[in-house]
């Protein structure tokens, strides 16, 4: 069965998931053109959930996919925090900001009972996750309104496991692909693997579909992902001029200028490896720097930081993820834009 | 023009120069095959230079290509090396060797006017460089036989740079590929560019024509890079196997085994950024160690390490240069493979 009988889609287009700049528009947008809107749920409440998921069930009939993380939270760690705050201290006091003013956050959250029983009134077709897969109750529990499963790997050794535990399709995630990294058994930034490697060697490995994601922005990068045995092509970082995305005009501005071609796996604003437009406080401390607490600790203390800035006009603090290959964005409709990234494809003999 | 008629060959593969793991017969064999056969020139002597330049000619009446690394020579820093032999001193110890033992070695030398001198004798159709260009007279004395020069860039930066020094083809090399980076003007390699990203941003921003490096393994990977603009496809790992490689029985062993596909940049064996099969060298001191000297002088205290450890049966201390695609390396003639790469380009319609 190719992706498209799997998924129900029309196209061989996934909309990448972004939590922070897209909501329902995009991925109804994308959904709507007959590719796979996907909605990002891992930093939403259960009530934007349950209006995000309305408002798509209002206005497309279409096959969406809903994104979840599936990380198991850290223990905070008082003595890692305070490392932490000390290390950001000098941009606390330039910003004119009080330590003590930081406030807890919702943060990212895995995926759970909660967010199942939410998911259970609207049955989305496609549930994706980053970072393996939840317990298998929870997995059973998609299975049971006849979603299909599917979920992200950096290696073939993930890509084998998620196979292993019956996921319908494989993304195999290149280093090029902005935002976070979705390893779960890889823990070493320095082996990870570009697109043009992993994807034959995931292909090679598992006999469900898989979908390439990273450095994929146009037609021609597609039909080169499928070439080298994709079914589909998951593009992320192409969508964010898109109107129907939420980028923020700092992010907006940052992606169309030379910037824009200088990024690095950075685990300053989460605790976890994502590929971010390098910016001053990435330059300053490093892109990895050790004192961040672990995934998603980190960007508590971020947040007064960037919001300050960012009030500004400044994104010094802020996460500007983008993946390697901003060439092809553009402010065009998101509808219009998966349209074009199927030319090649649809052309072919 | 495109990439055959400019440099002469009927198949559009480059077969990538390998310092160390190759000489002339690869090379002879991969231009009897149609595609353009490399030497790598950077660590030969004068005497074996002219010896590989003489069995080439003798061997194939084909274009074929020699390439040199253009590095300046850094000024050994007496401090550094101190630190450099304290950081391997348990190793000396472990494997029993003097470290008042180690000679001075050769080393890579960079492009200069004697080994122009020894070319001008061979008037080699192309001579490819790694890390930039030689001066202007150098590169004067290439054009002066009507030898074509190509060079190596990682970023964007890097490729306009070599085409407004009037390069006649930039090799986009994305951050899969084995061995030493060609980069020159990036210093970062958090920052690197994997293929699918790097080589269709290249073509946007030169007119020369591009030929793509980094992950590209079998037929496949060949007609993906020309379908994203590249118009030929330089492969390098996917020879190593080949009999006509000089790959040393633990290089060939490593490049067989799972261990193959972990692999990192490290500047442990030469003191610049290469791509290798992570082995106990690599893990114990990171792959990337700041106490390693400039390039290229890392290797001379590494030398016998390896060659202790080699006469042991063990490469925990070799550099096992490899890309990030090992999955098509099969025992196979080299003239044999050359054709095979080809299969999908010549039969598209």
């Amino acid at each position: 069965m190719n992706i498209m009988e799997l998924l129900g889609v029309e196209l061989p287009i996934i909309q990448a998931p972004m939590a922070g700049v897209q909501g329902h528009a995009l991925a109804v947008a994308v959904s709507n053109a007959g590719g796979l809107g996907s909605l990002p749920c891992a930093m939403l409440s259960p009530d934007a959930l349950r209006a995000e998921l309305s408002a798509i069930k209002q206005q497309t009939a279409k096959p969406y996919n809903v994104n979840f993380f599936c990380h198991i939270p850290p223990t905070p760690n008082p003595e890692c925090e305070r490392q932490w705050l000390q290390t950001l201290a000098p941009y606390y006091i330039e910003l004119g900001i009080d330590v003590h003013s930081i406030a807890a956050q919702a943060g990212r959250r895995p995926f759970s009972n909660e967010a199942a029983d939410i998911l259970d009134e609207f049955k989305p077709p496609v549930v994706s996750f980053h970072f393996g897969l939840p317990a298998p109750a929870l997995m059973a529990r998609i299975r049971g309104w006849g979603g299909k499963i599917i979920s992200t790997a950096t290696t073939v050794g993930e890509a084998r496991w998620l196979e292993a535990r019956g996921v319908d399709a494989v993304i195999a995630q290149g280093l090029e692909a902005g935002g976070h990294r979705g390893s779960f058994l890889a823990r070493d930034i320095s082996t990870q693997v570009g697109t043009f490697a992993l994807l034959p060697q995931v292909v090679q490995a598992v006999k469900v579909p898989v979908i390439a994601a990273g450095g994929i922005a146009d037609s021609k990068g597609v039909a080169a992902a499928i070439g080298l045995g994709a079914t589909a092509a998951q593009l992320g970082t192409t969508y964010l001029l898109c109107p129907e995305a939420t980028t923020s005009p700092i992010h907006r501005a940052a992606l169309q200028s030379d910037a824009a071609r200088v990024t690095a796996l950075t685990n300053l604003f989460s605790g976890g490896p994502a590929r971010g437009i390098v910016n001053r406080l990435m330059r300053e401390l490093g892109p990895i720097n050790s004192a961040a607490p672990d995934f998603p600790l980190a960007s508590t203390a971020i947040a007064p930081l960037r919001a300050k800035a960012e009030s500004q006009g400044s994104g010094d603090f802020s996460p500007l993820w983008a993946g390697q290959n901003t060439s092809a964005c553009k402010e065009i409709s998101a509808l219009l834009l998966t349209r074009e990234l199927v030319d090649l494809v649809s052309d072919a003999p």
